[in-house]
């Protein structure tokens, strides 16, 4: 049986990323982080992304004048630091300088930096601005991706399984388990399936 | 060091979601599902999610004409079924039925049914429909959340971390696992922090 409950953001679980982005503040150039769990991939030729920002956010306004801005994906390691940035505002804190963040130059993007330690840089431009209410919600294509060189095997193959990633999922912060399948499993032949899963068991 | 890559859809983990429709196939009505990990939150009030769909997929063709769909969250004894709707075609297949899946009536929707068995229905009345090459961004409002009655506490509180909620990541499907904050936890008292994570460890 199901219990019905009023309306909220059930989708489980999210990515949470640390966007970073730049522009001017009190006349000067200014680096900022938000961290933002309403994210998701929306095409795939080309790539893009959307991200939803309160209107209310200096992210917010920066990413609106720039046009640009970086996906860091978070690690366990950057998790602590993901939160932090989520809480507080780019108003109050330089935040890469509070947390003793370096800034990595991310291809294709004029002022957006990436944060060094992050796993992966995915750097957006954005396509749309969309007003829904609480949000607003910035449709950008990926204009490149940059992953840190010790996610990458012996074949020069990514191993994003290397990078200990974080899910949100209704107000906490998960780290990811068990590899269940691969797409396509259920219709994998017999073969592929042992091949495929024994080397899944085999990355932990 | 990081190592530059082609563009591509980077965003991970994202989720994984079963999303079901229903409409007109052959003169009769017909209820489909298709698997989804392009899919994320978009705003907070209204509560708003996307999901994208290639042009080509029948559920497209559902949902463009019914305005409505369902997101039906996937656990772990969902997640070959999921596979298996992300992989096969409503044209050739009637997945409810191959699959043995029970469909059960969704609060606020006319026509798309839940999947009895996944853990949480959300709801979604389609907003608009953007063409982003690839696919069809679908931006809707949730108009209904209902989730299975084990997954409430004694005081009435959904707790979706007994859920056994699956992640999409670079082609794998994978668990959830421990807890590694709340949001908040970076600026917590230390007394909050250790009750909340405490109880954290004791979900397990």
């Amino acid at each position: 049986m199901y219990k019905r409950m009023d309306s909220f953001t059930a989708l489980s679980p999210v990515p949470v990323v640390m966007v970073s982005c730049a522009g001017e503040k009190d006349g000067e150039i200014f680096d900022n982080i938000i961290t933002i769990a309403w994210a998701g991939t929306v095409a795939s030729e080309p790539p893009a992304v959307s991200i939803s920002i309160r209107k209310s956010r200096l992210s917010h306004e920066l990413i609106t004048k720039s046009g640009e801005f970086v996906i860091n994906l978070v690690s366990e390691e950057n998790c602590k630091d993901a939160d932090w940035c989520g809480v507080k505002s780019g108003r109050d804190f330089d935040k890469f300088k509070e947390l003793g963040l370096e800034k990595v130059p991310v291809h294709n993007l004029e002022k957006a930096k990436g944060i060094k330690g992050c796993p992966v840089h995915i750097g957006c431009k954005v396509k749309s601005v969309t007003d829904l209410g609480s949000h607003d919600m910035f449709v950008a294509e990926i204009v490149s991706v940059a992953a840190a060189e010790e996610l990458f095997d012996t074949e020069e193959k990514l191993r994003l399984d290397k990078a200990k990633l974080v899910a949100y999922c209704h107000g906490e912060y998960l780290a990811l388990g068990d590899v269940l399948g691969f797409f396509g499993y259920s219709v994998a032949a017999p073969k592929v399936l042992s091949r495929r899963m024994d080397k899944a068991k085999m990355k932990k």
